[in-house]
């Protein structure tokens, strides 16, 4: 597998769920950690989740993050056709603001575990930020970037309101 | 394919969602259709769904009747994978009453529909009864042996509680 | 019966829900699927709704899409009065966003069975599939249009988003 | 019409909702208000509530109860075929509590009203005094035993809590 | 008592309210009852609900409507001090749409009722027309302004969206 | 006014509510503080409540602890006539398990507020700790006692589970 | 400590917190009680948090006014450090309006008392005023000023709506 | 460190807890992950979940499940104060049966992620499968021990109700 062969994927159901899961996006590239973006609907290409699935450990990927709204049946399904551990963002929805989208993915029944962040783009912030603390576990350089992280983050909380 | 083959098949997601979906069984048997019922579960064996799915429609059925409980996948997942109408019943959940099998099973993107009946038993029976509607529309006998159940059951109403 | 007398029959409650249906009305026309639209308010029009439902047998209708919001009666009226099929849209509501057209819809008791679908347009669309599905179950052109039909749906995900 | 004849009608979906419904009876009767209590099931015998609503006003009821539960289509539907006014109870469902019950019942839209009342039994009680209330508008001596039950339920309340 | 006393009042607890129950009085003034506005808070002029809940059956009122937000308490502090009838209608509110007021209203516990109507706009035209059926239950001149308000609402019910 | 007279008012909507309100008595009891307890139903008895707000601060209550359950009028009304601060305790309810009771109690409007607690037992032992931490402000004895039983209650957490 | 040394410490998770926070703000001023505002986030900041509520009693002050968003946990985690009363007021959120902030606040177990106000800015207004109405059992000053407030308050309610 | 320190920790808010958290124990304890479990509460002993927190990425932990329930304020702090990745357990509520509890945990605010599970048994469960999908990223022995709970969960699966 190439130095850069991407460690961390992810996915949502449509083009119109990037505006959310960009943020993912954008927090890997900060620390420095491989990924990739792909559109794999659960229910219009399943067969094209079948295969990123199925093929996930073997091309390397350490965390999935699969970003889904309404019926959001994408990261419980990769779930249970993969290893590699899934972390869901519920979109939010039109009608039930993501009520729906939180619900779909954090109730899985008992067997299959898929981690579970907050609606919209605080969810999607915080997945590729506990993907980075996965990988951080076992990469100390990449535990130091992300301790920098956080500083700058705490260090950036004004004391007073204006 | 032989002359019984089954026209409906129920499956559900769990031994324990049997007591709710074996009052689909019963309609559909009191009506003198075909069905038979298995267990699958899209998460814990999402190769037997697979399998279910791609194959019935040239195994003969008419309509699937999916039951599933909490972040309930299976009645959308088989849908996105057979021209066959999928029928779903949200099955009550411990903490959520069925709330979350509800929304996981209903708010389907547009594209790849699940026909949704109410929380439990009479999401059940009105799953069953509706299977035969449609089986009816081109069967006259099937359709008169269901103006007839839905007559005694109109019978059946009492004239002043007792 | 004329050659393309309507098939499915779409109702609603007011003009204001039309927004909402003539989603399904589209893609029954995209179907080649012949259907009428009509409003019908379970509310205001009490007798229309009794005419409608009663005739719709003998006029061929195969189903009946009925939008309906808040207390949204129409579905589950007009499945009281029809062994035709009927498929209940929840249009999304002013105060409740479309909760209380859900619930209202497809709690029906059992008995009465209404096929219930997502919340505004995502429901309009699947219903009108979920027609065309059960209409191709014994029309194998209509099958083959509908087989195409999701075969562009699923081509037309892209592989990454941008 | 008979001095005795009902002024107030109490129907219900089903005999399972007498439970909650009979305390609507006991109020009226402890006021001396005459009544009738009659199984009529919006989706199982449409044509006998066309026929009960249709014929309430020349009947002399001055007001119809109406209990259902679920997706609850009772009392909407009796509003939009009589001039009488119509008073709901939502029933406590099995999955939802009764929320079901009483959105289906509240969120009428504008035109047709029905005056909606707490889930349960609450309910029913208030619905029954409510109707009461209307009559003794025109009726003082009913007046007066509403105002003396009122008082009597005043003065049960003890000072402290044992 | 002069002829055009008021014979609906309608209140609410702010200035805020008027645009939603503005449309019960403009009901009232259609169908020629007399009615009067007045800004009554539950909470910041308590004093002024007790003076009008005590005084309301002296001064020939025969219904009160009585609009109110959040916490809702209006409804049911004047219903516990007066036997008019009281018409509750939810105000839609900022955070909780509504559900909030709904809820605060229509949950009155057995003894003290408030008839409660949907949230909002809707509520308000309903609650002035459930008025006007109180009193044309003993004014047939008012009862054929109310059919004609009704007619005139479901004749103009287009037979088909546009 | 005698050195025990009551310096936290404990009200109820109902004898019902006794049970969840005791333990609320019984915190105050344990850390000293003279209290009283009474039964005072907002839509009961509207004049027994007008009478115990209006004269509480000359009794010299430091605060009154109101419980109530469903459409909880009790806190908010109570907190409109009175200057002494209001402590809310939601009761659980039959159909909707408190939150009706909850944003009955918590949605006030600007202007008029009331401490909200947490539905049921919790809320109740938390509102008379909350009270005498108000006392405790100016009593540095009862901050003193107040001390102690929150280290016991931090002291008694095992420190593994069994 | 010096003659105007705060009285009341107002403290919220974010800088976007501020515009519902600031009506805290405004009030205290208006009614001449000594403030200050800081950003302390429970997340962000834990230290910072640690430092201002362990340090609160002994710096003065008599109330902490917290706000937070979402999961929020700024008002209960300041209030299990500190014997100083917290009033706790629930931000809106994005996705859910503010019902997760106020579950996340309302809902303490027994033990750790937060007082609970509505969502948004009337919460914020009313916790100001709640601990003005805490300082005012002492300060028979800020009694009259809260009494002159609050009958300015009823006295700018207008009798008619317009 | 010794070869068996733990390398998951268990912590929850009170030994109420622990009938629910036992279960990540258990398959912790099935699949051969030292672990430990603590009673830490964020109220109760916020200064002992200040040690846990800070000393657990020294002590070895590579993942903390954290249970709690109603104001679940124990995952999103522990995470606060830590670089080791969090697992939030909804514990069941009495009142709004873990709905409360689900929300605290899952709505953080981007920066600080809480990798959230379902509510009660299932959540416990699966947080715990989670937390050795993440070991077993480095860990190809527990990878195939993981695999093989799973294939026997899958197997486990009947082929027909019964």
């Amino acid at each position: 597998m190439a130095e850069n062969s991407p460690l961390v994927g992810i996915i949502m159901g449509s083009q119109s769920d990037w505006p959310t899961m960009r943020h993912a996006a954008e927090i890997l590239g900060a620390l420095g950690i491989s990924h990739e973006a792909r559109i794999v609907s659960a229910h219009r290409t399943p067969d094209r989740l079948y295969d990123y699935a199925k093929s996930a450990a073997d091309r390397g990927l350490k965390a999935i993050i699969a970003g889904a709204g309404g019926a959001a049946h994408l990261p419980g399904m990769a779930a249970s056709m993969t290893a590699v551990p899934v972390l869901g963002v519920p979109i939010e929805s039109k009608a039930l603001n993501g009520l729906d989208s939180l619900l779909s993915i954090v109730q899985m029944p008992g067997g299959i575990p898929v981690a579970t962040f907050a609606i919209g783009k605080p969810g999607a912030v915080n997945a590729a930020l506990f993907a980075a603390a996965i990988l951080a576990n076992e990469d100390s350089a990449l535990a130091e970037r992300l301790a920098a992280w956080r500083k700058r983050q705490s260090d950036a909380v004004a004391a007073e309101p204006e």
